[in-house]
C-alpha cells in the first residue's frame, strides 16, 4: 500500500520547531505504516532537529522553505513579503500533487487565506470554513462550524456549512445520517437574528442533510445535534470560551477524560472545508501529541477523499 | 426611612408560585428593613400562599392580577389576550408610581417587551438591553450585555450598550472608572465582523467610558474588562453555554464558590437597562434564593436611581 504523504510545516506553532519534531517522532512511531512525512521549513533547521530528536534523516522527506510567517504577522502582508515561507511552500506541494495533505499549527489567517487562494474552492460561490470538534461525554463527538474563517455569514453560507459538516461527519465520523442543528438563542423557528431566521427557513425540510432545528448554548455538548452550524463569529467565541472554561476547571483540580477533550494542547486541529485539498490547521499551543493528531486527521481526510465528497455534495445540493 | 416598594410577580418562574413565596419569606427576613413587597397575581392564590408559608397577611401588599402569562406563551400574543396578567399589572403599578421597581422570573420576552412599551426608553433612539453578571474568581464580578434583548445590533447600539454597562457598573458595582471591552474574535482593531469593527471605531477614544479594546472568548472571566459588550445573539449563546458548563462541572463533582456564581438557580437576574423604570427579569429556574437576589438587585437599582443616571449618561454622550 502506498503511504499517504502529509506535509508538516515545521515552523508552525507557538512552540515551533520543537513541537513539530515531537509530533514527527510520534507520527513515525504510531502512524508510520500509513503516513509518510514531508517536513517543510528551513532545511538546516530540519536536519539539526531530526538529529537532536533521534529521527533518521531518511525516515522523512524534507522540503526547503526558509522563511517563517510568525503567529503575530498580518496574514496577507506576510504572505506577500515572504514568498519562500513554509505555508505557501506546503500548499504549493499540495497543489502540485507532491504531497496528499498539508498540516500546520501556524498563523491561522495565513494558512486559511493562502489555502483558499492556492487550491481554490470546490465549486464557485462557496465560502470555505473551519471546523472544530465539539466534545461529547458519551458516543461520538459533535462538530461545530464555522469557527472563525468568516466573521459574517449569509443564510446561504450557513446552509453550505451544514452540507460541509454533514459530509465530514458522514465520511470521517462514519455516521450515515447525522443530525444537523443551527445554533440559536431559542428553540422556535422564529427565534434569532435575521440571518439565522432565514437560514432556518432554508434548512427546514432540506434533503441535503438531516436538520433537527435550533440548538441553544446550553445544549451544544448534550447530543441534540451531531453537527452544530453557526457563523464564524459565534463559533470562535464558543470555542475560545470552552478553552477558558477548560483552564478554569483544571485550576480547580478537575481532570477527567471528557474534560481533556477540550485541551487544545492535545487536540488535533481544524480542517479547512470547501477547498480543493486536504488542509488542517492546528492550534497555536499544540504540543507533539496535538501535532500527531493533526496529521492523523489530515490523513483521514485524504483517505476518505473528503474534498471530492464535499464537491459532489455541493454540486448536487438542492438550493 | 421610607422602604423601597418592589413589586414581585407571583406567577413568574418555572416553579411559581412557590419559588416566589420562598423568596418573599427570605426577603422579609433579610431585606425587610429596607424593602416592602407588593405581591402581584391572583389574590386568592396569594392569600393561600402567604398562609401556607407562614407569612403574615399584613407583612406585604397584594395587587390582584389573576391572569398568567405562561413561560411558553408567545409574548405579544399573550400580552394582548390576557390584559389582567401579572406582568402588565406590575409594570402599570411601576408606571403609576405605586411601586418603585418590578421583578419577575416569568416569560422573558413578555416582561421585556411589555416593560419597553409601558415605561418607554430613557431617550429616543436607544435600544434597551438585558444585562447579566459574568462571574469572576477574584474581585468584583464583570457584567455582560446585551444577553438577548435584541438579536441584531448596529455599531451605535453596541456603543450605547457600553454606556448602559458603564453606568450600571459605576453606580451599582461602585467602580468609578471601570474597563469596557468589546467581545470579538481577535485582539486587533481590524478583527471581527463589520458591525463589531465599526463599533470598535466608535468606541476607541470615547470619553463616555474607558474602552480597553477587544476581548476574546477565553478572556471573558479573566478580569481584562469589567463590562463586556456584545450583541444579544452572542451574549445569549455565551450565557447559556456557561449554564451548560456549570451543569457539566457539577455532574463531575466539582463544586466551589466561584462555580456557584454560574448557578442560575441562585443568581439574581437580568436588569432591563435603558427604560424609564427599575425592572429585573429572573431566570426561569429561579429558586427562593434567586428570587430574593432578584428583588435585592431591583432595590439597589432603585436606590441608586439607575434609570435616571442612564438617561443622564445617554443624553450627555458624545456620539
Amino acid at each position: 500500500m502506498t503511504k499517504i504523504n502529509i506535509g508538516l510545516d515545521i515552523a508552525g506553532g507557538d512552540f515551533a520547531p520543537q513541537c513539530n519534531f515531537d509530533g514527527a517522532r510520534l507520527i513515525l512511531d504510531q502512524l508510520g505504516d500509513r503516513v509518510h512525512l514531508t517536513l517543510i521549513g528551513d532545511q538546516d533547521l530540519i536536519r539539526e532537529g531530526l538529529a537532536a530528536n533521534g529521527i533518521a534523516p531518511d525516515a522523512v522527506s524534507v522540503f526547503h522553505a526558509p522563511e517563517v510567517i510568525e503567529m503575530g504577522d498580518s496574514p496577507m502582508r506576510a504572505l506577500a513579503s515572504k514568498p519562500n515561507n513554509s505555508i505557501s511552500a506546503g500548499l504549493g506541494l499540495l497543489k502540485a500533487g507532491k504531497i496528499d495533505g498539508f498540516a500546520s499549527a501556524g498563523n491561522t489567517g495565513a494558512i486559511f487565506g493562502a489555502a483558499v487562494v492556492a487550491l481554490g474552492t470546490v465549486i464557485e460561490n462557496i465560502r470555505p470554513c473551519m471546523m472544530a470538534i465539539a466534545p461529547r461525554e458519551t458516543g461520538k463527538d459533535a462538530i461545530i462550524l464555522d469557527v472563525g474563517a468568516s466573521a459574517d455569514s449569509k443564510p446561504e453560507n450557513l446552509y453550505q456549512f451544514a452540507i460541509l459538516g454533514h459530509t465530514f461527519y458522514k465520511y470521517i465520523m462514519g455516521e450515515e445520517n447525522p443530525k444537523t442543528g443551527l445554533i440559536n438563542i431559542g428553540e422556535e423557528p422564529e427565534k434569532g437574528n435575521e440571518v439565522v431566521k432565514a437560514a432556518y427557513k432554508l434548512m427546514a425540510g432540506s434533503t441535503d442533510f438531516n436538520f433537527i432545528g435550533n440548538v441553544e448554548g446550553n445544549e451544544l455538548f448534550g447530543g441534540k445535534a451531531d453537527i452544530l452550524v453557526c457563523n464564524g463569529f459565534t463559533g470562535n467565541v464558543v470555542l475560545k470560551l470552552c478553552e477558558g472554561w477548560y483552564r478554569t476547571c483544571r485550576r480547580f483540580g478537575l481532570k477527567n477524560d471528557y474534560l481533556e477533550k477540550f485541551n487544545f494542547e492535545n487536540q488535533g486541529g481544524s480542517p479547512v472545508l470547501g477547498i480543493n485539498g486536504s488542509v488542517v490547521i492546528g492550534h497555536g499551543i499544540s504540543n507533539g501529541k496535538a501535532i500527531m493528531n493533526m496529521v492523523k486527521l489530515t490523513a483521514e481526510i485524504v483517505e476518505n477523499k473528503l474534498p471530492w465528497r464535499i464537491k459532489e455534495a455541493l454540486s448536487n445540493n438542492e438550493q
